[in-house]
């Protein structure tokens, strides 16, 4: 039986949301479904603003980065009035499934219209944070860590060619995965991850062991310490001028900033968000409902929307690793 | 206790090699083991030739494409003469434990070795190909995926702009692990693989079907066919011209070889590398001989030197979602 | 005095092609002129096939590659029939001036059609060849340089690993400004160029020459040949064999192809095309006409259209510093 | 008869010095000179800290990112005992010529050492700013462009997925050059420019009116402003509080910073670091002295060295290109 099948990018967007919308709307050809597409997150719902989507729009869409249905913060929906709105609209458009690509904002959201919404909402992980329970990664994730590495790869050069301190601030909101990878991939020097910052006195203290440690060691070097956003109190101009007050003076702040969030995908992002959207278009017409899907061992599964938002560990191998291989090498 | 711990990189040189040969460095460093490196393969085993490496050798390392310490072919190396004579050089260099990167022609060698060899060997999968069973993924299999995808991209353009039909052939050895995840990742029309290859006229035959099916949909638009090496009876030439011969000119054959080989890793590829050295020197002095590491579902784990060779198979969600997403999805 | 604008792409697509569609577009916006694109080439003008343009037109695509207009080849325009057909289509299509984006072939079409269309012609020079006279430098030659230097970075790697000679064809049609820059920019160890070809046994004698040099010099190492396309007799493998039986082993040929004519143009490209779109445009209405324009030191300027086929040599300091730097280093 | 030629780097480093210091040490090599180089900058002279520069230290080296000869501020070095101690170290290290690639205040420094040293003095430039007169362009250069050009590829992805302002910092000193040419082929929508600046209130009123009428034509659409830095008082944060006091919120502040000066060159750079490095050594034993190496028309050139901090202004065809094509185009 034929569906029209909705699907909406909300929050921070991330590279392979537009490879997630190619492959919903293949999929959805496939089984005979009519997919469409709301704009501005959950705005679209709010407005009744969408589009319908066609294979013609897919074309070339898999490398794109940002997504062609657009994003935006919506306050109105996280009121009572406002979700009651979009259930009547998503009933007046005739909307069997709603499909959610997004972070943990966007299944809030999600959760909250499934009080008033009774056809199907599936989420789907997209946020380069890779901050959601139930998926070993999110759409994006992969990618931004080769832009922050690549770009930590550039700042190695100056670094290197001065000799100097260089702190690299990395997004990942509260989460330290992007922090964590980037710092192990570029061979940066230490990293400051929320999940294991322990005080300000802790880490400096930290850092200029190393830094000392590494210069009697070697002579004068460059450093790289990766750094998480929203860990160190008052930021990157805190923390050098902490550093500038113990001594260690040629430190470069730098704030990779929103670079992060853009590029084509790279091909686990594309692999990823091909798999999860095609997934997705397989629930439809199924009891999963409220659900996310996700792919946890290189397999595709589902969890409850309202258990993504649990508390998701880093990769305790890759702090250990962290450990053993980087900042703590020059502590004999 | 001080341990002597040599490395050597061997067969077909992979992105992430470096990066592993780093890691290696650093965690013998921590370990206060003294790392050797041989050159080129097996044959600086049996020329004694060899070179100290230290911690100084590592830096800017984990981002260089090809091996510092180089590879080769070794014939000598499969005659019980040569094995013989290895072993002997590494008793006299004083090595406790031999690390070998590199794939299953290696890891044949390996275990050749080990009949006179008494200490330690340790395999860690390095190839392209991802032809290794025992392991998820091998270090330089990621960057191959992705110079193999920006390539398509990049023709992608082209045929686009000519509505031409490309057939473009990737590596893999006898495995189509990089040519399915190329063909997936840069929405390839369609692929050959030699895991599900039937014939060249049943091959032939669906991809005119699609060709056909697409053009009636779309009208004329570019078709990109990904080619595993070494599956078409006498490779792209053949099928470019039994395609001429069915009528469906404008056929371009583009084999990217060895440009797959190289560059810096992607982030995927130094991490896996990253976390396999350092995982292999910390076997070193356990039981643990004439095994493999691996990562499985993200955890590091061993395998039997002679068990790397089994088969091993595509991911069959990925066989099914080419099947769905992509070349058959003009068959309705 | 409203006018519309005709534009075509036509011949190899190049990197920027559609960057020189885009500041048409906003360039005729600005002088209140309407343009039109008109589809595949000259083909387009045969069957009066054309598209309107505006600014939503332009958005993103100064990153594109490939063309959006396409291109083709048109057998039927290099007869006079054709060429009538054409010149009544942009009669009736109500065209001022009809801009042409391609080469020497496209060049010489529009010429032919001068001679029955009596509006404006005037064309732009796209081609990744650079074999345009009358301008420094033409729309996607420099993307095509970096493209090529990448991927022969790229065999570094492993002609390094393995201490291997590799063998380059890089594209340029029968000009070896391609293959020239690609070879300097990647520290090739020689070039074979159209333009210095004596014959096939003096270039053998001197490659193997500087082969036994350099491993006399520095030992066994990576050598690299990049071979303009169309110029050794019967290509790659020939030279390979040649090598091959003068003793010369372990020699892989690779032809870059058609990768070289695509991906997101780099900002010298992007910046070329802006400018002679740009210029185009301004000279509508003026008495400019059957000139192509061209950038000389800077400068924009404009070339009869016939005086574009001249022949364009190379730039005499490249190739001696060819000469000095690279393949004869060892000469002494 | 032979020279010992000594080569520093200094300044800001650019992508290209390599791939300069490689050349003149081939280009040594050639005619049989001894080439030198001195390490971090003029503290190299005073520390007479210098290494000996082989063939085997070139291999690889043209793309390689930063200085292998590292670089660095030198107080003493303006001063006229550090400059005296400087030229008694060169005449007892034997130096015949010396090489200086830098900027703007390494030049300063080299016409300083000239006063006290009698042999060759040579500049070369080497600065992502491109602010040396007597040259087209400077080493580095065209590398940072389209570093900054990706960069802002990038962020128009999330800018326009969220239909945001952003506002984008990019290099330069006290120079548009840098940040023209990547608003330009970035397709940016304002640039604000140090040799175009009139006063903050004037700028401001232009933003707001090219943001109307973008939004009044096209609707919310994403908008880009490059700002050059050191041109806007008290930089992005400034600008943005004075956007959101005039009513335009959802401004995005990202300042590209230090990674526009590392990465593999780009070909152009590689090209004219080669070319610089082989001229200065040419120029070796002959009368020239205290001058500078440059690129003028792609011929090689010298100047004096005290001419290169002469006034060098913008392309004055390019800043009528942004005019035109860019951030006036919603004028009518």
């Amino acid at each position: 039986m034929s569906k029209r099948v909705a699907v909406l990018t909300s929050g921070g967007d991330a590279p392979g949301m537009n490879a997630c919308i190619r492959a919903i709307v293949i999929a959805c050809q496939k089984s005979g479904y009519e997919p469409i597409g709301y704009l501005h997150g959950y705005n679209g719902l709010l407005n009744q603003e969408f589009v319908s989507l066609s294979l013609d729009s897919t074309h070339n869409l898999i490398q794109q980065g940002g997504t062609i249905l657009h994003s935006a913060r919506c306050k109105e929906f996280t009121e009572e009035a406002g979700v009651k709105k979009a259930a009547a609209n998503l009933v007046e458009a005739g909307i069997d499934a709603l499909l959610v690509i997004g972070g943990d904002g966007s299944f809030k959201g999600a959760t909250y219209l499934s009080d008033y919404f009774h056809g199907q909402i599936i989420g789907i992980p997209g946020t380069i944070d890779n901050d959601i329970a139930g998926t070993d990664a999110t759409i994006g994730y992969y990618t931004a860590i080769d832009t922050a590495m690549s770009s930590i790869d550039k700042v190695r050069d100056t670094a290197d060619a001065f000799e100097r301190i260089f702190l690299v601030e990395v997004m990942g909101r509260h989460a330290g995965f992007l922090a964590l990878n980037a710092a192990l991939s570029s061979a940066a020097d230490y990293v400051i991850l929320p999940e294991h910052f322990e005080s300000t006195d802790a880490e400096l203290k930290n850092i200029i062991t190393q830094i000392h440690a590494q210069r009697r060691l070697k002579g004068s070097v460059s450093f790289i310490v990766v750094v998480a956003e929203n860990v160190w109190p008052k930021g990157l101009p805190a923390l050098t001028e902490a550093l500038n007050e113990a001594g260690i003076t040629d430190v470069r702040p730098l704030t990779l900033g929103h670079v992060q969030r853009g590029g084509a995908p790279v091909s686990s992002d594309r692999l990823l968000a091909t798999t999860l959207g095609e997934f997705a278009v397989s629930l439809v017409g199924t009891s999963s409902n409220n659900v996310m899907v996700g792919e946890v061992n290189s397999h595709p599964v589902t969890v409850p929307l309202d258990k993504t938002s649990d508390s998701k560990p880093l990769n305790s191998a890759q702090v250990a690793l962290m450990k053993t291989i980087m900042n703590e090498r020059y502590d004999c």
